[in-house]
């Protein structure tokens, strides 16, 4: 998706919010504002989010004393969602549609999310989100296509899985145990950012999370907060485009892929008033969307 | 108050907001935030927001057409609010506390207030501003200091009341007009804002809001959505040195003045967060604050 003038404001957000997630000082957190306000002017609107929130992240991280800013807080989202990963388990064993229950946690998992919300409880917020969707499941959620997932599921032989947030990790694990239950000899590659970018996962949380054994772990190459794929390394990008089926976790990879020429299955939570509007999705709705190829030339990527 | 980096995203929402609201194309609201960026870095946090408030809304009303781009909605606040006149006199004459009640009234008509919200429905907030307040009241709010101004009241022989917004006018003729019934014979100043400045009132919502028969109706000399002192006429100066009591209404005025050193009472709707955390309001708390004259020189004005 583009970058809408409703963003401008929330890049200001975004990055306060992240220089104080950092422990940066007052006098650090201007500075980075300042400079934040002249790199606006030189921004396309054409390009999605995520590139501007490259910027934003490279620079909290530059003025930041810390090497990755947010390791203390992935850590503990890794922590806290291994905690539940036995309940999270039984919930799916226990249900009489395991994949569908696999795919409904991971995409709650998409809560973790420091980019838009701070002090999150997460208990909390996975239960609401949870019940909200099996509420909404009965009116027929058009943005939760799982039965094109499915079906992609049995066809395709190897998958990459765009990951997004540190202890998400743990949510995206419940799924690809399913699917590799279901699908036995399925490759999966299991794709995570270069560089420190926000709570972002990068490998040592997939493996922490467990990930390790069930997939094959690679990096994007790039440090944006979603899969901007100028950005992308070459290696990275061979898979990308010969890979059977794309599924992409999170509200950035969807800002940075929602426009690309191959079929992805995005799997996030709307967290964005911006983002709903442009697809008239409802806040903290759970979307599994089925994007079909788009051809246009202007979007070609 | 000064400023906080948290206002800096609101500069740029309010903008954007602004512009909308002033009919101006896209390509115009992206020109004005890509102007406002570029004023950021030279605008002081020692300043208060109004001030910044000044730029966002010159630049605003430079690129649209129109002279006056709230004239409608200006004119609209106030046949809303001259509509419901009559039930709130009926209000105040009904009531054991008169004063009290036009009191109460007066800030509640400080949700009136685009620069914070907008598609406002005035009546339901009305009725809900007032219902929290009567609810808060018996937990003794003590950011509603009404013996002081009744007592101010008594003693003082002219008032400066300064004036928010367009439509809001018409309750600060209520409290005007049972300052006027209980203490015969007392000086009223209104003061509005020179040129346009978002909804805030000039002298024609002054006179339509009936307030010419009541008050001498004098410019503050300045276009900030706020009374920033520095920007004020030599001849409002005098009066507002002068003044037995000043009233000032809304959270601009509060922003501009809420270090000043001279004594105000401050009557608005507590609409920021960050105002809010400052004083420790809670959002949407009715406030009569009484400003002692701040002797600290770093504050002088």
């Amino acid at each position: 998706m583009k970058t809408y003038l409703e963003c401008i404001p929330c890049f200001f957000k975004q990055a306060l919010h992240a220089a104080k997630l950092a422990g940066s000082s007052p006098k650090t957190q201007k500075e980075i504002l300042m400079r934040l306000s002249k790199e606006i002017p030189k921004f396309s609107l054409n390009c999605s989010p995520p590139e501007m929130g490259r910027t934003i992240y490279s620079l909290v991280n530059k003025y930041s004393p810390k090497k990755d800013p947010y390791a203390a807080e992935k850590k503990k989202s890794n922590e806290l969602s291994l905690a539940i990963y036995p309940k999270l388990k039984k919930l799916v064993k226990s249900s009489e549609k395991p994949l569908l229950k696999a795919v409904e946690l991971a995409i709650a998992g998409n809560i973790i999310d420091f980019g838009v919300k701070a002090n999150l409880n997460i208990k909390r917020e996975l239960l609401s989100i949870i019940k909200k969707h099996e509420a909404a499941d009965k009116q027929q959620n058009k943005f939760f296509q799982f039965k094109a997932f499915e079906k992609k599921l049995k066809k395709c032989k190897d998958i990459l899985y765009l990951g997004d947030n540190a202890g998400e990790t743990v949510f995206d694990r419940i799924l690809i145990e399913e699917i590799l239950a279901k699908h036995k000899g399925k490759k999966i590659i299991y794709a995570v950012k270069d560089k420190p970018v926000l709570n972002d996962a990068l490998f040592e949380d997939a493996e922490e999370s467990g990930l390790c054994d069930l997939a094959e772990i690679v990096s994007s190459g790039s440090d944006a907060p979603g899969t901007v794929l100028k950005f992308c390394s070459k290696e990275f990008m061979k898979i990308y485009r010969s890979a059977d089926m794309v599924i992409s976790k999170g509200q950035g990879n969807y800002e940075a892929l929602s426009n690309a020429n191959r079929e992805i299955f995005f799997l996030f939570i709307a967290k964005c008033p911006v983002v709903c509007k442009g697809e008239t999705f409802s806040l903290k709705d759970m979307i599994l969307k089925y994007h079909r190829r788009n051809d246009d030339t202007q979007y070609k990527r």
